[in-house]
């Protein structure tokens, strides 16, 4: 932490500041340039939360040096942590393609769905149960009938599979039938569900939130982890911007800030990105191309008849299209599918 | 709804969307121009939220005509509807102003703030007691012994109190505490804490999420209408933006959208949109001159002290200050204080 | 300026550095904390712009401490600075009302308008002449009849008159018919034409643009002042965000900004923000009360008819309510119209 | 042009609206759902543009349906055009290279750098010599002389040059000395400088603005096209979002966007988007495996004495990795480099 002191500080300013940094057991180390005056804080900044040193006298600013999250950082495990999720790993050589529908919608579309991605190629399967909806009157998911549906599909086809919890109440039941946990964009600072997660064994997948700084996601991830559980999968899937010619904007950059900040494996979601089927394809490769981990695609048996998000899910063909394209993609970055 | 259909559209794909129009019940009207076709969609549009006509062969896109919120439409209640909270009304011509400070510390702290507002004037007194913080070091707040400290500070000063609720399991304790639930920014779209609150009897303060748009808005206020509870007073707080001058940017703008769109009251909150103390008269009285029905403004008895958000507490007699020129203001646009 | 350096940096890559910095005439203030080391950085760090700190060996980040515009800063003339345009001045207690069309289509239509907004009590007449248009198909202005047109009317009422200036050529031009430069917000960083207006003695609106900061603001008003004509008047006309409910967003908040780091009159735009006539009036007034030193609003005789912008321009009538109540407002916050 | 009327639209409010078509020689198709009334304008929507249709009483508003650019459009040219630069062309299978630094500042700095990206295998150079700079107080380029100067090493390695113009007097010099005119984010909406160049025939590489929509950028490419100068290549550079890990957020959805609704190609500029090194290669190879068919990259010869943008310049070394991996993308997608 850096203290930035006004220009018309007084020598008492800068000694009052000194002398509560020593009750804090900090130290300081003074900078008086020619236009300001600067104090550096030593020790554990921690210990400053409340301080609230902006408040003093003579202060104009502080700016903070270190990042607030130590789990996640890169710091901790320079050589980067996996993920295992059955037979799958995170984080390794391999990207790991999910792959499945929107939401579940009945035992025959989820499973026609699950066979699809499987022949394929698709690692993991992934659906729906708990929909987070904008509109209260828009479908809201098949809840527990979903995920025992997702289950048996994934059973059925030897996937491992991946489905959202929205609420720390569903997760006793939840674990029953999930190998992983989403945590969808909306609920990337519900920390009640955060820390619930973390006290579960079961790996997440940690959506970005969609105005979420990857700073803000990195402390996210660490509740998670300061829980117990590192098994956390970071996923970015677009922020909002201004522009409207995508429903998100797929921030790509990402994956090189987050491999240089974090120690996580993390993967692309180009649909929720795109919120278009065609647009679904580029930005994976895009992903794959920038070094991410894995790739979550939105996949129906037949997407016109989905029950939420159809203009984004791709056919199992255009999925296989895709798959093929990526696995070229991921080779020419020294990676493999 | 408007169906744009693409420019080498054939008849054959036109057909087909009539088609599946009556399937749905719904009409259809063509209007064929010299270079695109479009299809209006006649009848009650949420029919068709499972049709995924943006998939059909030969469409360009949909383009929605009507708001998905009903119950917080301006049309319902076209003169605009008026909460109550004990002895205040929200949405009446008196701007009412709510403070307090960040989080409730210690029955002193919270005690000292509320004697400091009412004596000032406020008609409510806010503390956060359960916290919401983006890094799990961070103070957490008091919780449950927090809201017991709150009430009867509230009931010392004769002022309703209203608190942050985070998680539908502190409803039934917080009921007992609380004469009104603020909703905070993250929890704008946790859908399931919202139709909960909809489901008791208590006013919520519905604030705006840090990257919704009003329409997303007015959805979340429309879960918790329809489940009963018609008592919903928004509030603006910011969104975020690139500028970083500011902690957020106060869209100003929300009040006139708001009551052009909604019959709901509108606050606004110049705290967490300005950041630092010395924004927050400017904002407020911003908000106030915008026609705001409301102020939530961040007040501490000794801001250097704070355990949250210090730099953006205004001292009792910053406030005091700020309160006299808010209610110059609002009679200058025809309210009063 | 601080430099951090990474946490594995070695004694040499700090030497190196301090070495450097010597090379520059540059002092350096060593802080070795239990984490990280910063360097302060001793001396006027404009001699620095070309040495790239941020890639010698062993560096985090630099993080700059001190604004890079001078003239335009608060420090230079703490009191504000006052602008004076024929007998009105911007940043002294009484708010400066700008008003007239969007853009001059006809010597009636103009004189019209100015007539209009004169009987009003606008003290300014603001009128485009040439218009920058997103698409090459619109209309683009009448140009240098349309100046013309413009002083005509702002002689017959006794008006000072603003009109908008698109290219340094126009200048010599437009100096003989106007009393103040407008500089788009698309021009905002079109440095030459800023340079250009510099050299004139003709004082200069100079709109934010659109997704400008303001310490970007701040620097393209330097660039005017650097070249000797510091009657520089900022605009604040609406930032570039997710939402879409406005044309941009107004903020606000750019006014107390402004006025804490800068000595410059700053005024708002409530038309270009809203883009939407019936929020242009509750915009007015929030700038008004947030401490702008002026408003400029789109008045048109005839908004129906506008050939520009239509949606967002007054009738002369609707301006007379605005007007009076902006002086309302003014007089609430200590100042007067 | 769809025209949605207010719910409490009279009979009378449509048919004004009808009849004033029908004197802009337009026809009307009337909708009449059970919630609102919809009018389809039948023709050509340019006669509109002084309409002012929102004005018109009970009219909700007005939502456009076509795009205003038309030569930039897919429809003119649904294949995709190719734009040629000496001996290198856009828009083929070949995904083209750009290479060189951020500016021109000596002769030999530029001929290293251009023997340096030649022996690599780029196909272009670049070099900046009008330097738009943020600060007056910045290095502001080698103006004349550095065009000279790229021009030489240019020859001497025999790539074709390409330099930003920022201002339409430079073109008559300019054009003498480069094979590829750049307009820079900056000047994207200044609108004399797009008319200029499109009056030279020299080909033009158009960047994105920080703050555009695709579609104001196709409306920029218009504006160049409209004057006769179809050689327009476009270049996605990063749009500015709340952010701040990267400079600017590389929206490289950009890619597939563009080629859906323009017939012009795109290349993809990692090096302004990253603001960092260490970020380039992956946003490259992000770029190229969504379709972009081309890559502007910065290189210096040694970037840490470079003038400007130190700290996204790459070595030619980190280039030369850069390329062949992006060589492997090309591939990996059905391209070639």
């Amino acid at each position: 932490m850096i203290i930035v002191m006004k220009k018309n500080c007084t020598r008492d300013h800068v000694e009052n500041i000194i002398q509560l940094l020593k009750e804090y057991g900090l130290g300081a180390n003074l900078s008086t340039g020619s236009q300001t005056t600067i104090i550096g804080v030593l020790g554990d900044k921690t210990k400053l939360s409340d301080a609230n040193l902006e408040l003093m006298d003579g202060v104009e600013k502080c700016v903070p040096i270190m990042h607030s999250y130590k789990l996640a950082s890169r710091d901790m495990v320079p050589e980067g942590r996996t993920v295992r999720v059955g037979n799958v790993t995170f984080g390794a050589k391999k990207v790991v393609m999910i792959a499945g529908p929107c939401a579940v919608e009945n035992q025959e579309q989820i499973l026609k769905a699950a066979e699809g991605v499987k022949a394929v190629g698709a690692a993991l399967l992934r659906g729906g149960a708990y929909k987070p909806r904008t509109s209260p009157y828009s479908f809201q998911g098949t809840e527990e009938e979903g995920l025992k549906m997702l289950r048996r599909a994934g059973d059925e086809t030897g996937l491992p599979v991946v489905s959202e919890v929205t609420d720390h109440e569903q997760l006793a039941f939840a674990e029953q039938y999930c190998d992983m946990f989403q945590i969808g964009a909306r609920n990337m600072q519900n920390f009640r569900l955060l820390r619930e997660v973390g006290r579960t064994g079961v790996p997440v997948l940690l959506k970005r939130g969609i105005a979420s700084t990857v700073e803000e996601w990195l402390d996210a991830a660490e509740y998670i982890m300061s829980e117990g559980n590192c098994g956390v999968v970071l996923c970015e899937r677009g922020i909002r911007t201004f522009e409207t010619a995508t429903r998100n904007t797929l921030d790509v950059s990402a994956v090189p800030v987050v491999r240089e900040r974090s120690s996580l494996p993390i993967i692309v979601d180009p649909s929720h990105a795109a919120g278009k089927a065609a647009y679904v394809e580029p930005l994976a490769l895009a992903g794959v191309a920038a070094g991410a981990d894995g790739l979550i695609v939105e996949v129906h048996p037949n997407p016109k008849q989905a029950l939420s998000d159809a203009a984004q899910q791709l056919t199992v063909d255009a999925y296989a299209s895709l798959f093929h394209k990526a696995a070229e993609v991921a080779r020419a970055v020294g990676r493999e599918i």
